[in-house]
C-alpha cells in the first residue's frame, strides 16, 4: 500500500500504543502537525516548552510502554535534550520527532534558520548520537526501515531515539507495509536461554536465603509478576533499589524493603548481602543508588540484564531478562501451599496540630492520605528523600526521576504525562518550590487538559537539598518566592482549581480530609532548615564524595545538620 | 602568587569584565559557589532554571562584552545547550561553567548520579564541541592554561566555550600568573594586513558607488565605530541584514535600511546589488536573513570577516576585523567638509481611537514611544517582524535572535541579561504569548533584582507566526491563554509591578503616556488573525522553503493570507 511518510509514522506510533503526542510547533514541523490534526489521532497534548514536553513524555512513556514527542530542528530538539538524556540514563523508550531541514537544504548545502548557520553535517545527530539508543534522517528511501528500526530499538532497549524528519518529505507517498508493527522481542538465543535457565533453577534450589534485588528495570521491563511468582514458589526476599520503588508491592510479605548499602535496614542489609543466591534485576552500582558506593553485593550473585546475564563465572548472552524469567517460571512449579498473608496497610499514628507544619508531619500525613491505586510523582531533593520512607499501598505507581539523572523541574511536567497515561487514576505531585520555578508553566497544561491531579509544594525559601549538602545560609540557596497558591488562577482562565495555603498540620489535614471536585494545590509553608532525615543525611554523603575529605563541608555551620535528639539519628529505615 | 583553582577563574572573569554570573546552583558547583559568595563578586543573579540562564547571559554578553554562567553537571548542562548553540549561531562569547564529577570519579570509573550512568568518557564535552569554539576539562596541572584559553577564545571568535570544573579540585591552592588577563586580538599577519588595507583603499577610491552590507559580526566586533568613519569619508551607502538592524544609528544619512534581497526597498536593493565597491562585514547567506536566498550581492564584492578577507581573486588569512578597518581608516584621510545632517527623528502620524487594538496600530504606537539610549529586546515572530519597519532612535540597542538561531524564548530571558548589562537605560521586551510562556519565570528574576523593564504581550491566542507558515485555524497553533497581567502579582511578593490589560490603541497610549516608577507590564489583546506584513510575507516564504511547492501550504485557508488592500500589500520597505 501507498501512504505518506508522515501519515505512516504517525499510523507507526498508533501501532506500537502511542495515544498522546507531546511536543510544540515549529516551521519545521508544521506540515507533520497538520497531518496529526488531519488524522485527528494519536490525541497532541501542546506543551509550553520542549524541556516540559521531554519530561512529560518521560513520564508518559513509562507508564504507557512508550511516548513520542515532536520538536522543531535545532532550537527545539535541543531544547528537549536534557528530557532525552534522562531518559537514556534511566531507560525510558522515548521518541523524539524532530521536524527538520528540508532535505533539499541539506543536499543543497544551503544555509538555514534553527542552525548553527553551517552547511547541515549532522551536528544534532552527533549530539543526539551520546544521549540516543539510535537516530536516524527520514528520506524517501530509507523511512520505512528507520521507523521500524527506531520505534523498535526504543522499545527494545528502553531508551530513547532521535528521528529527524525533514519538513519537504512528510506529504510524500511511499510504499509501505500493510502488516501492524508488533512490539516483540527477539527470542533468545536458545544454547544461552537454556543452560541460563537451568543454572539459575540449579542455585535456586539449593539456596538457603536468596534475593531479589531489584533496579528500575525490573519496572521498565515489566517483569514485577514473573518475579513475584518466582518469590513466592522459592520464598526469595525482593528489595528494591531506591530508584526502583513501587516495583513491587510492598504489602507482600516477601517484599523487605530499600536496599542503599549502610543506608538501609539492618535486617535489609543482611538479606542481600547475605544471600547465599542473589538475584539482581538490572543492578547498576551507580554513588546515589548504592549508598554512596557502601553496597556490597555477594560475589555469587546472579546479574539478569536486559539483554544478558553475568555471574562471576560467565556472562550469557543474548538472554532476554521477560524470556528468560519467563523460562524459569515455567520450567518450574508449585506455589507455596499457604501463601503467606499480604502486610495491612500502613498508617501512621499522627495527630495533627497547630503547630507549624514540620516535615515530620507533612510526610504523616501525606502516608495516610494515599490510598491503592495512587500515581504519586516525586521530585527529587526534599520530596523523594522524605517518600522514600513512606509505605505504597498496593497497585500504586511511583515516578521519579530522583536517583540517577536527577534532573529537578522533571515532575512538575511529569505530571502531566503521566496523568495523561493513566486516566482514571488519582495523581499526586510532591515537590518543592526551587524545582516547581525550573518548568512551572506546564501546570497550564494540565490544566488545558482538564486533568485534576494533587499538588503539593513545600514553600521553604529556596534549594532545600543544596543546604543539606553546602550553603545551609548562602543567598544562592535562596529563591524568590512567589505567591503559588495564585498559579493555577493565572494558568487558566476557563478551569478552576482549588487552591490552599496551610501552615499547620491541622490546616494540611482539613484540606486532605474535604471532598474536592477539581484540581488541588496546596502550598505547604515550613521551615527554611526543616529537612527529612534522609535528605540531611544523603545530603552529607554527596558533599563528602563531591568534595572530598578536604572540602568546604567541614566549615562551620556550612550545611543542615542533623537532629540533635539521638531517637530521630537513626540511619536505620523502620524495620518492617 | 597562589590561588585556588576557583578563586582564580573568578577572578580572570573579574578581569575581563563580568560583573554579573548567572546559572543554577547544584551539587557539583556548590564548592565553586561559595567561592563566589564569599568573594562578593561578580554579583550572583541566580535563574529560574539553566535555558533560562544561557538565554541571559547571551544578552549580558552581547551588550557587555563576553559573560559567564554556573550550571551543574549533565542535568545543568543539557538544558542551557540550546542557548549555547544560540550563542555559536549568532557568535556571543558565553562561558558555560559545568561544576562537574569530581575528578576522583572520572579516575576511578565511578558511576554517578547526573550521568547517563556509564564511566565518564567525555559525552558532554563531545556535545559541546558541536556547538562550541572550545572545551576542557579542568585538572590542577591544566587550570591555568586552559582558563585563559577557554576566555580568550570565546572574546577572540565571539563563541562560547565549555568548561568543566571538578568539584574536588575547586579550592586546590595553584601557582597562579599576578598578572590581569588583557583582552586582546593577536596583531594580524603584517604582509596580509598591509597588501588587503591597500586594496580595499584603492577600491574605495575608484568607486562610484561604495556600500557597507553589515551581518551581526558588525555588532560583535564593535567594528560599527570605523564602519561609520569610513562611510563618512568616502560617502559609503549603509545597509544592514535584518539580524544586525541597529548596528548604526539609523538616523545617519548614510543609512540606507534593511538589505533583504527582494524583501528590501527598491533604493536599498539597487544600493546594494548595483554597488561596484561593497564591503560586507561578516556577511552569511542564511535563507533567513537574505530574504530567502533573493540575495544577490555583485561578484566584486570585498567580504570583510572577523579573521579573514574574502574577495573573487583572493583571500587575506590572519587579518582581523577591527584592526584591517582601523587600518584602512589610519591609512585614508580628510571628512566630508560639510558632514551631512542627520534625520530626524521618526514619530508615526497615528491617533489612538477606541477600536479593537490593531497591529498597525500597536507598532505605531510603539514607534513614537521608542527614545534615544532604549534597549528594545524583540522576540522571534509577530515582535520581530513588526519590529523590524520601525526606525531605532539613536543611540538605542537592539536585542534579538530572531533572526538566526531563532529561538523562542529567547527574549524573556534576554530582557534579563540587556537590563544588568546596562543600568540606567529603559528596557523594552515586546514579545508573544506562545514565546512568553517557553521562559516566563524569568520575570520573576527580573523582579527579584529590582529591575523596572517595559515588557508588551502579544496576547492573541496562540503561535501566530506559524499561523501565517501554515495551520491558520488549527488546534496545534493555540496555546493556552493564561490571566498575563496577573503573573508579576504572583512572581513577587515585595516588588510591585504596574500592570495593564488593553484592548484598543487609546488605551495603550494612555499607559505610554502615564508615569510610572515600576516594572510596567501591559498585556496588548489583538485580534487571532492579525499580523505584520512582514509576519505574513515571510511565513509564506518559509512555508515554500521547508515544504516545497508541492507543500501543504496551496491549501485554501492554511495560512495567515496577505490583506487584500493594495495598500497594504506593497512588499517593499517605504523608502527613506
Amino acid at each position: 500500500m501507498r501512504q505518506t511518510i508522515g501519515d505512516f509514522l504517525i499510523r507507526r506510533l498508533q501501532e506500537v500504543g502511542v495515544r498522546h503526542i507531546f511536543g510544540v510547533p515549529g516551521d519545521y514541523n508544521l506540515e507533520f502537525m497538520q497531518q496529526l490534526e488531519v488524522r485527528g489521532e494519536p490525541a497532541w497534548v501542546g506543551n509550553c516548552n520542549e524541556l516540559n514536553a521531554s519530561y512529560a513524555t518521560d513520564a508518559y512513556a513509562r507508564l504507557n510502554g512508550i511516548g513520542a514527542l515532536v520538536v522543531t530542528h535545532g532550537v527545539g530538539a535541543l531544547s528537549a535534550i536534557n528530557g532525552i538524556a534522562g531518559a537514556y540514563s534511566e531507560h525510558v523508550p522515548v521518541i523524539l520527532i524532530s521536524g527538520s531541514l528540508p532535505l533539499r537544504a541539506v543536499q543543497r548545502g544551503d544555509l538555514m534558520h534553527h542552525t548553527l548557520a553551517d552547511r547541515e553535517k549532522g551536528n544534532f545527530c552527533r549530539m543526539f548520537a551520546e544521549v540516543t539508543g539510535a537516530q536516524a534522517r527520514l528520506t524517501p528511501e530509507n523511512a520505512v526501515v528507520e521507523i521500524d528500526r527506531l520505534i523498535l530499538t526504543a522499545w527494545r532497549n528502553k531508551l530513547p531515539v532521535y528521528l529527524e524528519l525533514p519538513s519537504d518529505i512528510s506529504y510524500l507517498e511511499i510504499a509501505v507495509p500493510e502488516a501492524p508493527l508488533a512490539l516483540e522481542m527477539m527470542p533468545s538465543e536458545w544454547e544461552s536461554l537454556s543452560t541460563c535457565t537451568e543454572m539459575i533453577l540449579r542455585r535456586l534450589r539449593s539456596a538457603k536465603s536468596p534475593a531479589f534485588l531489584l533496579d528500575l528495570d525490573a519496572i521498565r521491563f515489566g517483569v514485577a509478576g514473573q518475579i513475584m511468582v518466582l518469590a513466592e514458589r522459592f520464598h526469595i526476599k525482593v528489595a528494591t533499589l531506591n530508584c526502583a520503588k513501587g516495583a513491587v508491592a510492598e504489602s507482600s510479605s516477601q517484599y523487605i524493603g530499600t536496599y542503599a548499602g549502610i543506608g538501609s535496614s539492618r535486617a535489609t542489609r543482611e538479606a542481600i548481602e547475605g544471600s547465599d543466591c542473589l538475584l539482581t534485576v538490572g543492578y547498576r552500582r551507580v554513588e546515589s543508588t548504592s549508598g554512596f558506593f557502601t553496597a556490597k553485593l555477594p560475589a555469587s550473585a546472579i546479574h539478569l540484564n536486559s539483554h544478558h546475564v553475568d555471574t562471576a563465572e560467565m556472562t550469557y548472552q543474548g538472554v532476554y531478562l521477560a524470556e528468560l524469567l519467563q523460562t524459569v517460571v515455567d520450567s518450574s512449579s508449585g506455589n507455596p501451599t499457604t501463601k503467606p498473608p499480604a502486610r495491612p496497610p500502613t498508617k501512621s499514628t499522627f495527630v495533627p496540630s497547630a503547630e507549624p507544619l514540620s516535615q515530620d508531619a507533612y510526610w504523616k500525613a501525606i502516608q495516610n492520605f494515599l490510598q491503592p491505586g495512587d500515581v504519586i510523582i516525586a521530585e527529587d531533593g526534599t520530596s523523594s528523600a522524605g517518600f522514600g520512607r513512606l509505605t505504597l499501598p498496593d497497585d500504586c505507581i511511583y515516578v521519579t526521576g530522583a536517583f540517577v539523572w536527577c534532573s529537578i523541574g522533571y515532575a512538575t511536567a511529569a505530571l502531566l504525562g503521566a496523568s495523561l497515561a493513566s486516566p482514571g487514576r488519582r495523581h499526586i505531585l510532591l515537590t518543592g518550590e526551587g524545582s516547581l520555578q525550573m518548568t512551572v508553566q506546564e501546570i497550564s497544561t494540565v490544566m488545558r487538559h482538564d486533568l485534576k491531579p494533587w499538588i503539593f509544594v513545600n514553600q521553604n525559601q529556596g534549594y532545600t537539598v543544596e543546604r543539606a549538602v553546602l550553603g545551609k545560609d548562602a543567598k544562592f540557596n535562596d529563591v524568590a518566592t512567589w505567591r503559588y497558591s495564585e498559579l493555577p488562577h493565572v494558568f487558566s482562565r476557563d478551569k478552576k482549581a482549588e487552591t490552599y495555603v496551610v501552615t499547620t498540620s491541622s490546616e494540611l489535614q482539613k484540606v486532605l480530609d474535604a471532598p474536592h471536585s477539581g484540581m488541588v494545590f496546596v502550598e505547604c509553608v515550613m521551615n527554611k532548615f526543616d529537612a527529612p532525615i534522609d535528605l540531611i543525611i544523603g545530603g552529607h554523603a554527596i558533599a563528602e564524595t563531591d568534595y572530598g575529605a578536604r572540602g568546604p563541608q567541614a566549615a562551620p555551620n556550612a550545611q543542615i545538620a542533623l537532629p540533635t535528639k539521638p531517637a530521630e539519628r537513626t540511619v536505620e529505615r523502620p524495620p518492617r
